[in-house]
């Protein structure tokens, strides 16, 4: 099996672009900007959701689902919101298609009274109806996250970084005081820390984007940011103070305790599926995809070894009875075992394959670790393997997971340690 | 509290809005024909969801993710499903906005080279994908499915059941032989019927559509097929056995064991919010929402009642310990307990509340229930009320959600057949 992975030292971005492709993660697609996200790509994506949006509930947070158009002249109710927005948006004129008799082919028909752009994000949408739902302080906070998609017209994309159109969640909050506004961003600020460093195993630094960066509508922008390993430094997710700007733009008051009408104040907060880019380049190598544990859609992977018939049975059996018993372990709850008894393909290209795929853990299981009744477990973050009897195969994966995921927090972190360069004014800034 | 609802015997149609906006489940958005679903309802949307999400991929499917977008030629390469989608498509010409200097106001900018539909279904890009994955019969079949938004230009509107834009999942496979996807076609419907069933609690009679009536593109069409209280039939998921047409459409052939290359067989099956629609309509009655216990957000609702201050710490720390300890039944497991500790409103109002919001089990808790170590259980579908020593608590509770789902499903059976006609000839259909 050939990857035909381009190393790291040769090409940064085409590495990276080798990897997404290769792994089966994403591909482009037939329109310009948008991506295919692949099953495996997107079982990742479901292990994110999957832990984000339970931080969220802890955090008293609901989901709710808002319309996908917003009518264009929302955009333009907050000034800078508009400005920010307005050369990436896709507008929606039109509600039909028909024969184009000079062409032949289709043109659009049934113009719109008012053309809808496809939400590049919700803060006008959501403000537009937040003012109905929000008479008084009774009503206050309001914790609402979205999962959804947005299209931002990008002219120069790349696969899961920046492409025009991606999966994300907004959160959305609406609150009484501004101090409890500002909690709010510092706290999902937090958690998302904590997400990319206990569940993606990569650090990262929180900070306060300039004027100049912030959200189009922000008061103040909060970000992760992580580096990546060509010490660059990637934004991974952002949490804004928006104050009262949305909430005068769209009128929503409120009646204080004191029975005076006030301004709601405002947060968003937001990650993509950018985190998965973000993943990719934190850990991986020249040989394929590293996944941490926690969030690898198979932590362990069986890989059963035989050549005659009668191994076949043998072989299978065995493998099926430790995947058994991995799943019924209780420590080992969360984790999905996979056992690869494809047909049509050799361990050997099931071992090449699964070390571009990134599993964590390969479990090898042949006629002679049966007699033997043993079984060859393999790291992939370091390549060790060792041979255990099978009856302590549970006790040493449950530990060995846990080690691989902070070991690739470690040496992420130790790489951001020896690659970070503190520097006190602008000049040393410029000359580093 | 005054509900309002509108009795099923004044006005159904408003009957049924009434119960969609008063028990927060979603509303009219500023988007024409676009409804914002509310975080009570869409928290019923994600356990539809997750049981769905779970049936599939027992049966070997797994989640990918296609762009939003469709170039409209796409569309118009198969030629019956152009026909049917071409007066109902948002179309996208444009990538951004500009001040227009006649208005003031903001207009389209930056006209696209061809227009982009947003999707109302994803077979054109899906399989315009599927060409360039499938090469040989190894490849088959593939089993993916996509939870997604989709547009369908609507002029008649109604919550969940008929919206401009809806959330739904779309599956779309591929396989080597028409047996194969006929089979899967086949499989897919039964998956819903037993989701409609089980889940929803709704009877549902699997059919076939007619020749006009059948997905613009499929060979044939299936369906499963619910009785509202209105006696109307509602249509509640589709199966569609695709055969080669859009393989034929987008050139998707694959070698087969023969060595011969063939057109790929395939099938697309979905249900939507829609199915939130169904399930009001079916249980629902004039005080309000009816859920079964598997679908609803909280089957079990404890409503502590307390006049002074010493009372409250004591209800609600028995309230408190009621609700660990059914959270701790294990039988009880995926059972979501809610303590209604809101201070602002009266026990009177909670009662109101949750009754329209269709708690299947409200339990009752005052100062007399904890001195006497006793609790009061409500059941919403029938209103009796039994006062229980408070260590039974848990045991009733189990076994009341077992007879609360299958009486639901009872009711509706029942008034199904009732309410069913046979006719053995289209004079006699028409009389009827």
């Amino acid at each position: 099996m050939s990857k035909g992975i381009t190393s790291r030292a040769d090409d940064y971005a085409k590495w990276y672009t080798d990897i997404v492709q290769k792994a089966d993660l994403a591909d482009y697609s037939a329109v310009r900007g948008c991506m295919v996200i692949k099953p495996y790509g997107y079982a990742i994506w479901e292990r994110m959701q999957a832990e984000l949006d339970r931080m969220f509930k802890e955090t008293g947070h609901v989901n709710a689902y808002f319309p996908l158009f917003i009518p264009q002249s929302f955009l333009a109710k907050e000034a800078s919101h508009i400005e920010g927005f307005a050369l990436e948006c896709a507008v929606v004129t039109h509600s039909g298609l028909e024969k184009d008799p000079e062409t032949g082919g289709l043109r659009p028909k049934g113009k719109l009274d008012e053309p809808l752009v496809v939400r590049p994000t919700s803060e006008t949408i959501i403000w537009n109806t937040y003012k109905d739902w929000i008479k008084s302080w009774r009503d206050l906070p309001l914790l609402i996250n979205q999962w959804a998609n947005v299209v931002r017209w990008e002219m120069r994309t790349r696969l899961f970084l920046r492409t025009t159109e991606f999966l994300w969640q907004e959160g959305h909050t609406a609150h009484a005081t501004a101090e409890e506004a500002e909690a709010e961003a510092h706290q999902m600020l937090e958690v998302y820390r904590t997400f990319a460093e206990d569940f993606m195993a990569v650090p990262v630094i929180t900070g306060r984007k300039s004027d100049s960066e912030k959200f189009a509508g922000a008061e103040t922008t909060y970000c992760i940011e992580a580096m990546m390993q060509d010490k660059k430094a990637l934004q991974a997710g952002t949490s804004h103070y928006l104050g009262q700007n949305f909430a005068k733009a769209f009128e929503c008051q409120f009646q204080n305790k004191n029975n005076e009408l006030e301004y709601v104040y405002a947060t968003s907060w937001g990650v993509s599926t950018r985190l998965i880019g973000a993943l990719i380049m934190a850990h991986s190598d020249d040989k394929g995809l590293v996944l941490p544990p926690k969030l690898a859609p198979y932590p362990v992977v069986i890989i059963p070894i035989y050549r005659k018939d009668d191994e076949k049975e043998t072989v299978l059996a065995a493998a099926r009875t430790l995947k058994g018993s991995l799943e019924a372990d209780r420590s080992l709850r969360d984790v999905r075992v996979k056992l690869d008894d494809r047909e049509q393909y050799t361990p050997g290209y099931k071992f090449a394959d699964w070390e571009l795929r990134g599993a964590p853990i390969r479990v090898e299981l042949g006629p002679r670790d049966v007699a033997a009744g043993q079984v060859v477990i393999v790291r992939r973050d370091t390549g060790v393997k060792q041979t255990v009897p099978v009856d302590q195969a549970d006790e040493l994966i449950v530990s060995l997971l846990g080690e691989i995921q902070s070991a690739l927090f470690q040496k992420a972190h130790a790489f951001r340690e020896q690659n970070m360069v503190p520097v006190d004014t602008y000049d040393e800034f410029k000359r580093v």
